[in-house]
């Protein structure tokens, strides 16, 4: 099945960009994603085909008019009903990879990509939008954030990575960082790989990156450390997302 | 002056990608901000120039070699000694646009973008390459992460945004979630623009606006309210970065 990204931007020129290229633009020229950017200005319906306007209130910059992106979030909802609708915004929930796994696991998604100061509040009142935040910090809008959530979602669409196992052991997959890798040259500039990591013995090498990357995520990472603890003891057995479980 | 970054990647053709379009696009074509890919292959010694091999002690995919990669950072220290090296990874610090900022102000930065598995740890005991990630999330490559930092740099070069004013009130930028935005029309679908933003009484709206900074941020972001909370109760006159500080 294709993963269908339907993108609504000012923008259009900016997908799939660097998606189209490596792992992701193979991906999509073999067609198991489809990249669907679409230009809300199409949805205005003044000579000036504008979409924003002055903050309500006053103030610096521009805002997104509510009454034109619905128009593009219905024409969205109309091709995909069964996507999820995303809004890039630092006002959003979090992205975390659980929820990047669930929608990569889905149909597809359509993403709302603001731009200027901000979106109209009321179209998330009257829309079901979910807003998610990259993180906390400020780009010049959201196609960068919709290109970082598609490339995080593409990785996991079936067949899309070389070694289907490849993506169990990478940070956050077990709520803790990874462990560091070493490879060749044996020795580098005096440093050596850890003794360990040459023993061959599979057992020894499993429980030392065990706690390299609890050590790790303890002394990098003091609040991810927090929940996986909280987790742990709220659930012995549950905390750490299985192997098998897809 | 010119804000030089250079990256070391596998995947130059995806630079300046999406930056060169719009506001990032306009300030590189002005020469506000200068973007350098440079091939880390260039910089492998055998003949099938190779960057990478497989994991010490064994496990999925490859790793980047450190020999490799410390010949592509001596090169980009060489030709911009007082730009830091940021390695983009899932095991670095969370970026904060308290360090967007930092890094904005200052001469340009060098970005090297991890693939496969992960760099061989070594590279980071033997370079001053400081670790940023941009959010809990994996992505197929440092190159998407790159990207979404430069973007978040290049909006606060002097003469890139609009209005001056405009990056002030944005989230993160108080410590807080910004407030939400409304413009015209004035009713839609039968919702209204709250009461207060139409009575051109600034103290009001201004009186608004922080609270319902604060309420959001209380509601969606408790984690970022918290460390609010705890810089206000450490510090009660320095707490929010002041508007004529720079």
């Amino acid at each position: 099945m294709t993963f269908a990204a339907t993108i609504l931007t000012l923008y259009p020129e900016m997908f799939p960009g660097p998606l189209g290229v490596s792992l992701a633009g193979r991906a999509l020229a073999e067609g198991k994603w489809a990249c669907d950017p679409v230009q809300i200005r199409n949805f205005a319906t003044d000579k000036h085909r504008s979409v924003d306007d002055t903050p309500a209130g006053g103030g610096a910059g521009m805002v997104m008019r509510a009454d034109v992106l619905a128009r593009a979030v219905d024409h969205a909802l109309e091709r995909q009903p069964n996507a999820p609708i995303l809004a890039m915004s630092p006002r959003g929930a979090p992205l975390t990879q659980q929820r990047v796994r669930q929608l990569a696991d889905g149909a597809g998604v359509t993403i709302l990509c603001g731009r200027f100061e901000g979106i109209d509040e009321r179209l998330f009142e009257a829309r079901p939008i979910e807003l998610v935040s990259i993180g906390d910090y400020i780009l010049s809008g959201g196609e960068m954030a919709a290109l970082t959530l598609l490339d995080a979602c593409i990785r996991l669409l079936p067949g899309v990575m070389g070694a289907p196992d490849s993506g169990d052991d990478e940070s956050f997959e077990t709520g803790l960082l990874e462990y560091p890798h070493y490879t060749r040259p044996a020795e580098w500039e005096g440093r050596t790989i850890p003794e360990v990591l040459r023993s061959g013995d599979h057992a020894r090498i499993s429980a030392w990156r065990k706690s390299m990357a609890e050590t790790d995520t303890r002394l990098r990472r003091p609040d991810l450390w927090e929940r996986h603890e909280g987790a742990r003891v709220q659930s012995p057995s549950g905390a750490r997302r299985q192997k098998k479980e897809r």
